[in-house]
């Protein structure tokens, strides 16, 4: 029985780029850690969720983990907030939101305000509070974005939008969808108009209008979602799980799931990652720990700003820590892969499968000599990210026999 | 339209082994026959069930034949009484079981009766009866265990254990799962207690006994389940179907099935079998059947041995035996597989694909040259084994048009 390393490298499929002379940001990497796991182990294709689908970080991560992104994936509000480092928890209710501008006849008149150039903090702490027994929380995203989160007994999901996804009316009252959910509705549009008399006369609305810029003084938030169920990890694959990950969404997806969340000093979730820190707690980690997912963010970050150079120098610098695994193979399955691939030419996620290699003492090796999105083609493997971990237990000799 | 022939191989697919200069049996073995049939055909490699599941050879045969095993695998106890060649029909319910021992107080002091290393045969033919109608039938397994099937009208699978699980607890009453079972639970009941007058004071206890030796006298019941109800393979297929198998289990499957099950000369299901004469009787078979399923079981007690020499010799005498089949490809389908990976280095069934090939004239023929578990990596397929059946049909020109 092995235990398992399982290394995603975000965004890291890709297409070709003719600086790089028609070769992905993985070809043209100089990866020798990468391409000996790959000549000693098995490589393939990996398709994240489904054939083609275009997933996120979130559903992707959910699916590689062994869940049904279908059942568990129940809105993109718990994620975003997770994303924004909010701590999500089962029963919350969360939403995306937008800071927009309410002109003086009460209609909206910017959804953006302006996309926002300055840091929205001060005005989220003024709006997050306490309201009947339940805690609303804002955080600031990108710009005019934000998340907010309900925490407290008896929260329903099922509720309608505040946002009217379109200028020139008034902001929507929010209703319920069933009859469980009348209480969040009628919370959430006292918790609005609270909201409005706060922005309204803030500083930093006063000041805005001073620069004839449009007022933030409107919170427009869609897409509810309810902190998702996930089933255990440590009980679904009766192996104690740890994750090293640098960007709050994925950990809260493992928290969710009940695995520990390790941090390794020096990792910041973006290009400037300490990996060589990242990966020796990994593998101090598996001390005390049977699983470990690694998530290295780099080359996703390098994806969507349409660079491939900057793709191919993080995968390098990535190959160079990963090379402190090749001596573990006698005892640990480690296993790369990425969780979608975000083509530097399109600048977002795309369907296109991604590499995946699985080195494993004593397991087979097949031809595949080299880890890249043309060289894994020669490889074994074809396979959807749901059942990877399947495939993991088989090879760390951890799987159940289904049958006789 | 041609007619078909599978062969699987049964365990077949391995991992690397050192004293076979690091390839697997199958690599190392001398198979002109599965090499020629894999030039002039297309190869691919076999996900048994489902992509790293450790399949017995029960789930893995069902699911071959075309048969979801979610649907029709109910328990394991038909599927162990069948592999001791007992007669097991629709209605049936049959369990698992093991000769244990009951102390004066009536509590289980050995689950395992010591292991038994004498035949059973005399004490289950002793505790083989009928009552009330039913039959109850005895046999034994490999050292304290056994199976015992149930025949007769309205029963029901719906019933606990009698087996408590562990020693220092007495025998379990065994009950209704729901109000149809009642009758069955009662029977059970009062057969277990007639079985500890019997076994009580058998001969082959009293002399146990007089040896110092932990008695056999309780049989602790387990894994209720009623004959899988399986669909007519001829009506699924419209092809009238055969096997010729060496083992019971499979021969009790392919008969629920429908299929005719053939016995040829020489069979015996073990590393001594004759597999000349197996293959001669299939290509006999295809006179008046137009489906013939053969098993080799060789390949798989090899492995379970952990004993790759006489895995590859085994493999090579079955080679041999393929030869016949070589002129038949103008008018017969030959396919060739694996149930699943024996991997003489882990002694059991893995989740590792199995290599496939489809030797058919008139169909396509891919590059792949070779059939083992690495030459098959270049070739077309990557199937589960629940597709197969309908790539079989498809091949044969046979399959039904989905459409227009």
């Amino acid at each position: 029985m092995k235990k398992i390393v399982l290394i995603v490298m975000d965004g890291l499929g890709d297409r070709p780029i003719a600086s790089l002379g028609n070769r992905t940001p993985l070809q043209a990497a100089f990866r020798p850690g990468l391409n000996t796991m790959a000549r000693d182990g098995i490589t393939g294709l990996m398709f994240p969720v489904s054939q083609g689908i275009r997933s996120g970080s979130d559903t992707s991560h959910l699916s590689i983990l062994g869940y049904d992104t279908v059942k568990v994936y129940t809105g993109r509000g718990p994620f975003e907030a997770m994303g924004l480092g909010m701590d999500v928890r089962k029963g919350d209710v969360a939403f995306r939101a937008n800071f927009a501008s309410r002109s003086k006849d009460g209609k909206i008149e910017d959804r953006r305000a302006g996309r926002l150039s300055e840091n929205t903090e001060e005005i989220c702490s003024a709006i997050s509070m306490v309201l009947d027994g339940v805690q609303f929380t804002v955080k600031p995203g990108v710009e005019h974005r934000a998340a907010l989160v309900m925490h407290g007994p008896g929260l329903s999901e099922k509720v309608t939008d505040s946002d009217p996804h379109e200028t020139g009316l008034p902001p929507r009252e929010v209703k319920p969808m069933d009859s469980n959910a009348s209480r969040t509705a009628e919370l959430l549009n006292r918790y609005l108009s609270k909201v409005r008399e706060i922005l309204d006369k803030h500083p930093f609305n006063v000041k805005r209008s001073g620069k004839g810029e449009p007022p933030a003084n409107e919170l427009l938030i869609r897409g509810a979602g309810k902190a998702p169920e996930i089933e255990d990890f440590n009980q679904k694959y009766g192996m104690k799980g740890a994750c090293v990950v640098g960007i709050p969404m994925i950990a809260g997806i493992c928290s969710l799931a009940g695995m520990d969340v390790i941090k390794a000093p020096g990792v910041t979730g973006r290009v400037d990652s300490d990996y060589e820190s990242k990966i020796r707690t990994a593998i101090s980690a598996l001390r005390d720990h049977d699983f470990v997912l690694v998530n290295v963010k780099g080359p996703d970050i390098a994806g969507h700003d349409r660079n491939p150079e900057l793709k191919r120098d993080v995968i390098e610098k990535a190959d160079q820590a990963f090379r402190q695994l090749l001596g573990l193979k006698g005892e640990v399955v480690v296993a790369v892969t990425g969780d979608h691939s975000t083509p530097c030419t399109y600048g977002d996620h795309s369907g296109d499968p991604v590499p995946l290699l699985i080195y494993a003492g004593g397991n087979r090796i097949d031809p595949s000599e080299r880890f890249d999105e043309v060289s894994c083609v020669s490889g074994s493997l074809r396979i959807q990210s749901g059942d990877l971990m399947q495939y993991l237990m088989n090879v760390s000799d951890r799987a159940e026999k289904y049958g006789a």
